[in-house]
């Protein structure tokens, strides 16, 4: 994470764009790191420039925002570890390569705390000096439950929610306190076997190939913005628990491969399409 | 194809199954040069075993029905070419492909003939003299197609129908005159995406993945026992167009590597679902 | 290949050169459609900008010439098919596929003609109208032989060889002719099992995969810049003869890949490896 | 690991084998649940039987033995974790990996101790409460080393060494206390980049695909028989140290599947290669 500075730009397309932000940087000393844009066939603008140079954010945002068309999305993020808190059930395989990751500093991200509905997961948490809530869903109405993770999550203010195989269903009413900013790692290759137990269902279509997605929450389960997917070859002989396997290493390779991406800040959304840039 | 002679059987379970036919083959001084088998979760056998030898395949199979338990589904197939025909409409990625496999002999088939909607490849096929039939659907209807096709395949009849990007839908009462055997190449990664344009609908859901699969027919379009499936990884850059380019060379790929298990009498069908052995 | 016009630029960098290029063309009303650039963590600078408009190209790099630094290579490409020639000796997976695409117009080239050292793919070539030079390497020296290539060439001006499995060592003296303008498919994962019979030397080493590299051909055999590269899985069951086949597979697909980015300039070669923008 | 005892046998062909140790099998009553096997184009036989049933092993065993041809090899391992030892250096994720499987009892596996020539990872591996042995080789002679590491090992007495990363030389005297018992993941995609920063090679050679071998150590170094290899795609962007991170990834999860499948008995090796059934 050496780049100092990027600027994130989104917005109606216009002739001359790229020319007028590289000109403003480069009249204001500031060195072009990487600069990587899109142009969407429907004439939808991406860019993403990672810049260096001794400046006031604040003053260089205000310039850019003057100078350049009316309409644009522009945000400089300062080169920093995204503050997160992830969100688990059950099920170790994603956080335990979460946690590897973090303690030896590969993440990308701060974990402030890790929230479960259960406790079974509070041991391997512990090991890595995390805080650990577990907030149960029992006695709770799902109102309840959520207003409960929301005060817990008060505390720690995340940029980021990673929910590593956390089985609730969300409401509308707790995503919209973080829009854009929850990404979910999904137990199929969408938008195939949408639902329950998608293994099984793998396994009785008898599918050669299975995988997994990583995407953003929506107020539409399972069809927000896909952000990265991967799949393994399976053949007869695996039976639905074999493929639940193998369908575990692709969830944990694909999630942390969407992590990177987005603590890094490459990735838009448009249109519930991720632009990576 | 060095082996002589295949053993194909499935059926019900029993102890000593491997046993019983292996000593059959073996008292008739025959010499097994692969034998490949699986048990079904829920209890089903199935064998492949290539053997060699002097015998009167008949009578061999006639022995292995009197001694093997009752139930079992046995055929010897000779190790020959599948005679097939091929159907298509207007895209030319996958004939291509087969014909020049069948011109330089590694097709493990004869194309007997191509048949098709429309008469836009018959200048490909007649490179490479293979006959032609162009049998048109206007003012025809659905039934008087089919049955103007089944007069054309009477002909030749071939054991696989290969729909190599045939764009028609094709009715139950054709299905049934080739259980099993019709192979087809469909354009996605199923089951997502049925239906028209799945380039288009892939494209807009954002999936970071396309994929292609080859199938057997039954009644229920799209739905049919899976043989072989791949996938091509994919970013936002690409145009639904993009995706559809990228798409078949999937295809292609795909429908050539099932057609090979096909044709060496490597594929089984239960529950809807291929072992391959 | 609906772009057209394409900027290619690469040399040292400079702070403000995306700035420069796209003031330029923004005040001689060019449209830039796409632009994508790279710099090396050495500061060598690369960027391919397709852009449309009204202009005289000669005038515009003269213009681009003399306000951008010295020490920049610049090109502006014509959005046109390139003119090639195709070498083979006796395999005709390649050369079969690339055939196919060009009758049905997919391969962003024109094939001028095929020469090879043997006669033996004469009939397919045959089939689809374009010439054919068998020029036999029997009783002629190395140079004599090429010498009689590069007669034939001579009739032809390609802008590029493609070596559809030439399994002739060329000489420098013929790379020269031709600088980053020859294309070969390599029988192997590059850098690994370079030599004769790649395949029987996988099967011996008992790899679990396979591969096949595209490259530009120079003067150290087998080691110039890579282009694409792909893999298959193998296992024991496979036999060197099988691998061979699955390899021709891959050959195809890597080479068809390769030629796509280099027909559409999108090849950058700098310090023998390729920047593809 | 619901098996309850595998057979592995191999030798040199003999007709009738597979019906043979059926017949012995079904004779004394036990349930064959899986059975696997290969013959070599050599004509060297290798089988893997599952099997389930009240038996005295020893006496089985002697059966075998005594009833089939001379000159197989012919062990009954029961269905048990193996004991293992894990060496390592400074790197942590594959490590990591194995310590949270471990954990979640999914390595098939005990992991008795982790024995290292630096105590970096020493925090990592108490968290998990499995004794850690520093045996620096500091001040020390290869050999003297050595006989340091022996000597811890003689106490564990494992069936299994695994080199999760460790990037010491070890010398044949080692290897040939633990013949094909010692498991290594190599950082590259062998034949390719043998020794030093092979993600240096790797990058100044501009490959587009990099990847990761396990492999059983002989007594030539990086050249025993090959268990498992993965790879995965890079571009120009990725500069040496890109490279490595994604090598890391791909270690890891090579090295998973490996040990998987030979904590499973399902590896033989014959003349340097691995046959996997």
């Amino acid at each position: 994470m050496a780049e100092h500075h990027i600027l994130l730009m989104d917005g109606p397309d216009h002739k001359g764009l790229i020319y007028q932000v590289t000109r403003i940087l480069f009249e204001h000393n500031q060195n072009v790191i990487r600069n990587d844009e899109y142009v969407s066939p429907s004439g939808y603008f991406f860019m993403r420039t990672a810049f260096s140079g001794d400046v006031v954010v604040a003053d260089l945002l205000q310039i850019l925002k003057k100078e350049l068309p009316e309409g644009l999305n522009l945000r400089i993020n300062p080169n920093k570890k995204k503050d997160i808190v992830v969100m688990v059930t059950k099920e170790h395989h994603c956080l335990g390569d979460l946690l590897i990751r973090y303690a030896f500093d590969e993440l990308d991200a701060n974990i402030l705390a890790v929230v479960s509905n259960y406790n079974i997961l509070q041991p391997l948490v512990s090991k890595f000096g995390i805080p650990f809530h577990y907030i149960t869903h029992e006695n709770r109405t799902r109102e309840e439950h959520e207003e409960a993770i929301l005060r817990t999550l008060d505390v720690y203010r995340p940029e980021f929610l990673v929910l590593a195989k956390y089985m609730r269903i969300i409401t509308p009413t707790f995503v919209d306190q973080f829009p854009n900013r929850i990404v979910n790692i999904h137990h199929s290759f969408l938008p195939a076997f949408i639902g329950a137990n998608p293994y099984r269902q793998a396994y009785e279509r008898g599918v050669k190939i299975i995988g997994a997605t990583a995407h953003f929450v929506n107020n539409h389960l399972d069809e927000g913005p896909i952000i990265a997917q991967d799949v393994k070859s399976v053949d007869h002989r695996q039976t639905a628990s074999d493929m639940a396997t193998l369908g575990k290493e692709t969830e944990k390779s694909v999630l942390s491969k969407a992590l990177k991406l987005v603590f890094n800040d490459r990735v838009f959304i448009h249109q519930n399409r991720t632009i990576i840039l």
